[in-house]
């Protein structure tokens, strides 16, 4: 059993780098509240006794000898960066759970036969830089390291300027920490375990994901002596756009959703129709089939309202990720851990993105849930109970020991 | 007749404070570029022999002495700042007609009855404090000086540190310089003089404009992992409330606009459904009954957008400014004017807000408008001919002399 006081004592002592008034975090990738908590969980690895480097995307990884240092690590972990308006749960379980697997194996003087690797990934979340679970896809070769190095954020800075303004930007190649297989903790994020007071979920597959950059040309012109038929307004366009999304979400069923998360009106002003926007859109499904409906849906609707409205809509499809099917025998090792602990559990399929769901592509991958309060999460409200989350670590805990042999 | 080319180059050479690439001016209200253009503006009064001072709210008045100076002066002028993204005609016509009014009655050696004052009226354009007209609905006692010294930017500064910032809180008084009446040139900034080939509009009334600051106040969450129909989504409420707004306009026909300018996503991320936008509402019309039935449906529409989709939606009428009807005897004038001169000319209303609407209500007002292209204001593209510019100023210049008397 992990000691649940002291992995609730992490999470809080973490949640202070980046605090916010309404008892959230706000920790974007790479800030200088990113730097505050790596510098923190690096020293926490290295007293517990673990190897510390950090790759050229500025992931972090903390290995534990095992007895047979020829088999791969047991790779764990997860994120410490934050949504703007984050929680205190979100990727920080995952990571500070699978430091308090090293801590509490170290207490109990268990060696395993296969190593153990702890990773903090670099900018899971994906609002400074796109896409999300940036580093773990350069990992699994998705994308290059410069490709990713040179993404910028709003303001233009790169992701290898950001890593230099921190100091974050490891001295190892992407990819150099070989790892066996990987298993990640994390709040659900949606309301299912809570609903139905379920402990733990048993992650079998995770929602693909479409991500478009999008840009309406209209025309700028006077609120007052322009006629309403003579408009082209972006802003109208977005709602249209925004509300067709919506509906085409919902015509394809519970298994997809839509969001439009960003929008910027370019030199706003009250008495001026918006004649520039700049958006996003977020598309997923768990099902390929129903990813493709989506896009082509959204395209065609897309298309209908820019002509109709006279305005030109741009849209960049810049990251697609299918859904995710674990791996099988790792999906067992953590149902069976469960029971074996005598947590209730059931199956369930990942809402969100996380960097198993990338490194499930080129090895062994599967997920542990715990309930989160009303499903709330992406917000400062989010919530999890401790006992639960003492849970999760524990599945965890058990799930490595068996996969690593003790 | 006035001297067309001076004219001209008085134009083209301000329009270089806040000239921006795409051929327009960016000057907002006692910016860094209202400064250089304030300050050319009271040397060349001061070239011109006037008599120049700064009221409180940074308002330059020019006069120009008259044989009697029992008689209140005859006023003549505009304003000189602009929108984010705006041209060269709109106000800055107004403003340096009327300088080139002055400069013409000296060369020709013309002395008037009344004396003749010009103004450049402080933040008519209300981008970056609300309200528009901001300056002269002071001088007519809509607001008092300490209020509007007080209102605020968007970054917080109040109008009184921005007056400050670029050393034009004058020392006289709001009201100190009294009008006898107000004559304003300004373009068109709307398609129907250039449409019926007429030179000369003889603006006989202007709309009433309403303004509001709206919150709306949804739920973040998660875009993966928040089904649709549990979303309090701020941003497809705010899209519900302009596709409603455009509707509601278009209902009460051509009389009748609506305009959203302004919308701010609180903490935007691609990954989060937006739980907070402040935005803002522009609706008007000619007629005030219909000005009342926007704001009645307009109400009654986020009502029930906002019941029905369980966020809160806040609305604050920050400015009300009622139809004008113009002085009969004025728009006479203004119209003989032009008979006499040899132009086109007709009847219009005015879709913009000017300063003259607010001067109206507690003097005899008029405006006389020229043609610019395309109807297009408020955007870098704004354009107007100079011979209808030269036409303006003449029909402006030969109404002073009428009033004033020579
Ligand atoms: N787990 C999580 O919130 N990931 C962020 C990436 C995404 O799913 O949008
Ligand atoms: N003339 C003009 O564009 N005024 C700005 C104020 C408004 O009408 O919105």
């Amino acid at each position: 059993q992990i000691d649940s006081a002291r992995l609730w004592g992490s999470i809080h002592e973490t949640a202070q780098f980046g605090a916010t008034a309404k008892g959230g975090v706000r920790r974007l990738t790479l800030s200088s509240e990113d730097k505050q908590v790596r510098d923190w969980f690096r020293k926490a690895c290295e007293d517990a006794g673990l190897e510390v480097h950090t790759d050229a995307l500025g992931s972090q990884f903390g290995l534990r000898k095992g007895r047979d240092m020829s088999k791969l690590p047991v790779g764990i972990g997860s994120h410490l960066d934050t949504q703007p308006t984050g929680g205190k749960y979100d990727g920080i379980l995952g990571t500070l759970g699978a430091l308090e697997v090293i801590r509490t194996l170290n207490d109990a003087g268990i060696e395993t036969e296969a190593p153990i690797c702890i990773v903090n990934w670099t900018n899971e979340e994906g609002s400074r830089f796109a896409p999300a679970m940036m580093a773990s896809a350069a990992y699994v070769g998705d994308f290059t390291t410069d490709d990713i190095l040179s993404r910028k954020d709003i303001v233009g800075t790169t992701v290898g300027q950001a890593l230099d303004s921190i100091g974050y930007r490891g001295d190892k190649p992407v990819g150099f920490q070989k790892l066996g297989c990987f298993v990640e903790l994390h709040i659900e994020q949606g309301p299912i375990l809570e609903a139905e007071g379920k402990t733990i979920g048993v992650v079998d597959s995770g929602q693909g994901v479409l991500w478009y950059d999008g840009k309406i040309s209209g025309f700028e012109s006077h609120a007052g002596s322009t006629p309403m038929p003579l408009r082209r307004d972006a802003l109208a366009t977005l709602s249209e756009i925004v509300l067709a999304m919506e509906a085409i979400a919902k015509k394809h069923g519970p298994n997809a959703v839509g969001t439009i998360g960003e929008a910027v009106i370019a030199n706003p002003s009250r008495n001026v129709i918006p004649g520039e926007i700049a958006f996003t859109m977020d598309c997923r499904s768990a099902d390929g089939a129903i990813m493709d409906a989506l896009d082509r849906d959204l395209r065609a609707a897309i298309a209908e309202i820019a002509a109709r409205r006279k305005v030109e809509v741009k849209i960049d499809l810049v990251w697609r990720k299918a859904p995710t099917h674990f791996d099988p025998k790792l999906i067992a090792a953590v149902e069976n851990a469960a029971k074996t602990l005598g947590y209730s559990s059931r199956r369930i399929t990942s809402g969100a993105g996380h960097d198993a769901c990338n490194l499930n592509t080129v090895m062994p991958a599967a997920m542990v849930f715990v309930p989160c309060k009303d499903g709330i999460s992406h917000n400062e409200l989010e919530d999890a109970a401790q006992p639960d989350c003492a849970a999760g670590t524990n599945v965890l805990m058990h799930t490595v020991l068996a996969i690593a042999g003790v």
